[in-house]
């Protein structure tokens, strides 16, 4: 099988100015389309060392994917390296300059020097179709391996690649492959791992797991004679082992997006009473596009007064039971729901930490124990107790994942939406 | 000047499971350190293309530093790769021994053959102690660079290195070294770039720009002949240029933290009152270690009915001026003041997008259009009208940081706290 390696450009990169996305992301591709990756290498922009890198990548690497470098400043030197390692000289190449030329005069720019620039390619090379920006990239040969520079810029990155794929899939082929995969809440990942040992189906396929705090995603690879019905047959095994645990976001989307979907195709509504995720929750719902139709308003009743004067709380049950108990995260969302007339309620309380919660009078609530409650309307109230042992962050986060995992499964048990 | 490289070992860096974070630390410790890093890589769990990428680097960079791979499992092939980069059998060292032998009887286990391994180092080679986990570190020559080994557990290499730093410092002995570090908000970053042009004092100094979303973190690098004074020279230009825009925060704070600091100080406390941004301001806040003692309540009122519910505010007036206006966001923030009887009142409401927001017989309000206000009981509520042509996620975290931005200017004009 033909390996790939990555190199990315730029001096930014050298000095932990940004963390980089670029290189994760065309890793993902590249494991998606079946193709492993071998080294994935960082340099600044430096014509000699971006040579280095590619003839270094060059003798393992049937294909080399490079970022970075090709704007039109005199900074950018992928151009010059990438000649450097093909041993050819940079030539105006036509398409290129007719593509900068039209790009340019389109936003009523004449081309400078810089850009004129951006026209030079290795001789022989040939131009990758920029639809999002104004830099062409570059196909060209380095060696046995065949090397595709893209920009920098991760939107233009993206669309150019995708225009590759058609092609991609081919690389590979002779190989059957077949990708399949499947997202899991309100477990611990130790859990998943144990209910999906020994599956007999998953033989032979390459399990991936991507975590994303609460939220696991495990993608199953295929390779091979029979790889999609073997893909298919160890997806719906798992999927029998995992059972309400599984769930199926869109791409590119989360578990508050699902919510949020559920909600919107019921016509039902929700309300947030927030005590120790301190407005996540709320964060959450209106990072997703039209959260307006379900979610009209959330509380971070972070004080104790503050849960009684909004909420309706009696003073006398928390201090009966404590901040942090079930009873008082139940009162919690039964309030919101009362007072919000929404169709569900869903409440926190806890002790994110660093420090325990002292109350006077009981043993104080360790750092990382939390309540959830989820109220709805002609229903029992749902309380889920966890005690998590991770930072401050973290705590709010899981446990703002697992809430919406209580409004997920509630949604998924009652009558489908008419 | 001696420079450095990076590696980084591990499948997982290979296929996008995870984006690396310990390169990027690197990096920026080696920059302010003085080192410059010629390149990074990432290679799989793979004894041959270890030792590639260490020959490699070894050819341009006087210290190479490689995290990963140097745990018990036979995945961990890193101690292998580097006794093949560095031409020497692997033997069993008697200070790693023992370190590990100790570790894992202090914790109730024997050592198995795993960790057996994890005592095997190339002939020659030094430990370097890993005071947080089992796994020790290497220092180990190759070519005539100098290899620095660590674990990929982030904490680990973080000890780890910060051990190293004494020595560190010594690295460009000789060379005179500076840095300073300013903390930029409330103005845009093309802003900050005019008001600094042309200071004199930057001169022959090094500016790195680390952006975090409306907050610009700016580090000055001086090397050479009066190199203190020259930063401390350019740092106080710096700051007359851009005056109150400039703040402190405790190094790995932001913005939220300088304001929770702030209020705590003084004794003050702040309720929000949100819109467009969701909870975000309350979760910023909360976000904060003992956020509980300046921030009592904080209303997500993302519903025109919700507003008038829960903050009283006039429907009229919200008809009279729209949803996203100057009115109505000093009411929110007024109408919260007066609910939660705190001493401040933050408010938001805005078009996130993607969509505009449609009112019957009013214009749309365009995505990106934003309006911010601060009430403080006995002065003037402060209002801020922003354009911002960002992506959903980015106008809200933006606006976000610019809300804070208005309490952290209101606090600093105020009287000192007694």
């Amino acid at each position: 099988m033909s390996r790939a390696a990555i190199v990315l450009v730029g001096d930014e990169l050298l000095t932990g100015t940004r963390v980089d996305t670029n290189g994760p992301w065309l890793a993902r591709q590249l494991r998606e389309l079946g193709v492993d990756v071998s080294e994935v290498r960082y340099v600044g922009d430096d014509a000699e060392q971006i040579a280095d890198a590619l003839l270094g990548c060059a003798r393992r690497a049937a294909r080399i994917f490079l970022t970075g470098g090709i704007g039109p400043t005199d900074d950018d030197v992928t151009r010059d390296g990438l000649a450097r390692a093909a041993g050819r000289p940079l030539v105006e190449n036509e398409d290129a300059w007719q593509i900068v030329d039209a790009k340019l005069r389109g936003r009523g720019r004449e081309p400078g020097r810089g850009e004129r620039r951006q026209a030079l390619l290795p001789e022989g090379a040939r131009v990758l179709v920029n639809e999002a920006g104004v830099a062409p990239g570059i196909r060209c040969d380095v060696g046995d391996a065949t090397v595709f520079v893209f920009p920098g810029v991760p939107h233009e990155l993206q669309m150019m690649f995708d225009s590759l794929r058609a092609e991609a899939e081919q690389w590979q082929a002779g190989t059957e492959r077949a990708t399949r995969t499947l997202w899991i809440a309100g477990i611990p990942e130790s859990e998943t791992a144990e209910r999906i040992a020994n599956i007999e189906e998953l033989e032979g396929i390459d399990i991936a797991s991507y975590p994303h705090t609460g939220e696991l995603e495990l993608v199953l690879y295929a390779r091979g004679d029979g790889a999609a019905p073997r893909a298919a047959a160890a997806e719906s095994a798992m999927r029998e082992r995992l059972g309400a645990a599984v769930y199926d976001p869109v791409p590119g989307e989360r578990i508050e997006h699902v919510v949020v979907r559920a909600l919107t195709k019921r016509g039902a509504s929700i309300a947030t009473a927030e005590s120790f995720t301190g407005g996540l929750l709320a964060r959450m719902l209106t990072r997703v596009p039209g959260a307006s139709a379900v979610f009209p308003i959330g509380w971070v009743t972070y004080a104790v007064e503050e849960k009684v004067a909004r909420l309706g709380l009696d003073a006398a049950l928390i201090a009966a039971h404590g901040v942090v108990s079930a009873e008082t995260v139940a009162a919690m969302a039964e309030g919101a729901l009362r007072t919000a007339g929404t169709d569900l309620a869903l409440a926190s309380t806890g002790a994110a930490g660093p420090d325990p919660i002292e109350e006077a009078g009981r043993s104080p609530v360790p750092p990382g124990r939390v309540c959830l409650a989820l109220a709805q309307a002609g229903a029992e109230t749902r309380i889920l107790t966890l005690d998590l042992p991770f930072s401050r962050e973290l705590v709010q986060r899981y446990a703002a994942v697992r809430a919406f995992d209580m409004v997920r499964r509630a949604l998924a048990r009652a009558a489908p939406p008419p």
